[in-house]
């Protein structure tokens, strides 16, 4: 029943277990499309896996170090976007996020990682923002660039997605460079 | 950053470690009040003992098994309301509250149970709601009174709080009983 | 080998992981019965459930928070009386019992109630013993009652035992009143 | 309450934790003697030390792997006598027992271990029992001795008590032995 | 990379998982022979079991309290040889080791035995070397009779191999008896 | 006594828990010179914390997740170096190094690394190896440079050591690379 509330069709709220048939459901759909660039569908095949996420995702926030929010669309859940971790050390932070096939193309995730700059520049006064992306996934760096992040490094063989090795582009958002 | 908006004064959000601080200095300050009903207080005798408690909570509610929210007015902590644990075999749960001495008498905790038992039997799907209270607690045993729900025990000796045995009034509230 | 002899067909002991086999097989063969109104017998389907039983009763023991006895008559295991908890800050128990099918009606549970209520009072010095007993379950409530427990409260909804939501009432014994 | 009765004045009952008071005064006042030839009265400082002991010696019962029981003398705990393990593979164990000074040259610990080694024969159908002593504690291998065990080895350099290394006898009696 | 060199064919190293599979398979080959006295082969029925069986002897390691190390003998792997324990307190150990079939009569197990028995001594600083082999395992003796080892005990009925009950042979040498 | 030697002088082996005093008294007497890039030597206040330091490195072993070795130069310990972790789906590892005060200039970390990485190829099969270092830390970077590794990024505010926030250069080498 919490909300961040966006607009009028958007709000964001941290995944819940009630949420997992909701989160299943989602990622089976779109399962092609996310799992190109993403390795946790090969490893989400029940909603008891998509449960398992959403409990280990708590056991993170419990730990004060990021967790994983939904994303609703006009009464659905389109996509998730979270911090993957705070380093409350260096104080910083990554920022991850996907959409539902359905859902690509609207600014959804844009507006769900503006939400989340903020609350890390403003409220948790961190210093930088990281946001990683695999270099052959176009539409997904597009959200950084459109948001004023550097290009910090370009990683090879970062990861292995499918059988394909990527290399991975580092942006970087420092709070000084933020509005 | 995620509320349940209540009226322009009062929300409810989830407690998150973030919140330890704030939460130490209310219980602090209302210590006295607090204690002389709940353990807690006693237990409580610094913002890592207050942050010990949220991530507790924060793992119940990975548990699927309740959490606790604070309750703020006009911007400030002012008290916190929980499901202490969900019964998911019954479909039963217990709502539990307390607020800081200068926010009693506002019909706070009413309006926040409210919240809570309607998202108990709206959303959750349970069959009852329960609220139990000392009995001689009159001011906390007003709200399930005013609420609507009916006394189903007067349970004695069922706790010591600071040195003293109290009994403890049931009260509970059918899904059929709710409006 | 550790007994109370109650007299000279019937003693109690600790349950111990060697009488698996025999609690499993009493459970078995009173299935129907003992599942009517408590929950565990749907989760003991082989020797291995009822040890894991015994095993957890021990480690409880090991936390001094109660234990499963059995019930021996005639040199049968009989049935079982356990101390579910025992909540050293009230200074209170529960005391809960079940019989199999073919020891009904010799007052058994009556027998072993009484030794752990006596034990309760004085060798643990608690100020409170309760038993609470599905509504509808009249054999069991007859226990309570004959021995001079108070009816405290009639909980609804309190548990599903096969399919069937079920009321509780709470009985409860103050150390003044016995005896 | 669940005892072995010996004789009208002696008894056995499992160590529980309400017992920690009691054996931590008898391990107290009789430190010099007991920890001549055994380790633990140095580590044993403090009532919650022997509860600690309790508390592992009944995890231990609950993995079916021996516990530690009192000997009662006169109503006043005197010692303590236990299976060290069980090894169900080769179906042996080995008992220890210590007593406090006053309680010496009565016999109690020879009856209490013949109580064990019956049991371990004839209800838990093992093959073997060990009893392990320092080779210059002469008043302890007296029991095994007095009981027809069979000296199977010397082991050098065993242990080390109290800044002494010790030699270690075995002693061993199979169930063919025993009467 | 990390070895003992005992001669331009023979060499130590510690097991690390990286060599689950060529451990598994000498096992595998080997079932027969090694099973006749020891009970590990018939719990290590796939590569799994072996890297199980690898990981727990590296906690160990991290416990400062034993390892197993394989003997390589003209690259291929040969056997094992480990200490079994490492008491710090009595400052002993004990040292076990076993061969594949093809790889027995070339006096392995004596060198890799020597090796470790001159870092217990000289780096480890121990008293006392422990080697404990079934009683009919005339193979295994000579070793430890070989190098001028005590026989201290003969334990019987010490543990049971593919149903057969053995006797134990334990041999010690002391610091002062080594070369 | 495992061992891989370099030359006469050097050779590496993993830590084990009786260094832990060896690297103590190092990390202690470079204490300045290795804290100004490094956050571990403010954790490491006595000898039980690399104790603690050296158990961890193990468990990751046990894990199959990198370790931590000591290089000794003419036999003393002079330094260490480590796999940071095993990424056995993308084939790749980071390798960390440091040196006391006395043992710079000498190639020592550079020798050290070069066997790292010829094993990460040959034996480990992996396809990248990375050396990330802080911006500033000259001495540090040359290593990499050297052994032909390309930049593949400069990631802004990556840690904070000593009050700093340090800049991280990442240096990749891909298999084909190397040789």
């Amino acid at each position: 029943m919490y909300k961040v509330e966006i607009d009028k069709d958007l709000y964001l709220a941290i995944l819940e277990p009630r949420h997992a048939q909701e989160l299943f459901q989602l990622i089976d759909s779109s399962r092609d499309h996310i799992s190109k660039w993403l390795t946790f569908p090969n490893k989400t095949n029940s909603v008891e896996d998509s449960l398992a996420f959403i409990e280990k995702s708590l056991r993170r926030l419990s730990d004060n170090n990021g967790y994983w929010a939904g994303i609703w669309y006009k009464g659905q859940l389109a996509g998730s976007i979270g911090f993957l971790y705070i380093d409350w050390g260096a104080r910083k932070t990554e920022i991850g996020y996907w959409l539902g096939d359905e859902y690509l193309g609207k600014g959804l995730a844009t507006q769900a990682a503006k939400v989340f700059i903020n609350h890390s520049f403003k409220k948790l006064d961190l210093r930088k923002v990281e946001i990683n992306v695999a270099s052959e996934n176009v539409t997904s760096r597009a959200i950084p660039e459109r948001l004023g992040f550097t290009k910090e490094g370009s990683i090879r063989n970062y990861e292995k997605v499918n059988s394909n090795y990527h290399d991975r582009i580092i942006y970087g958002l420092l709070k000084d460079e933020w509005k």
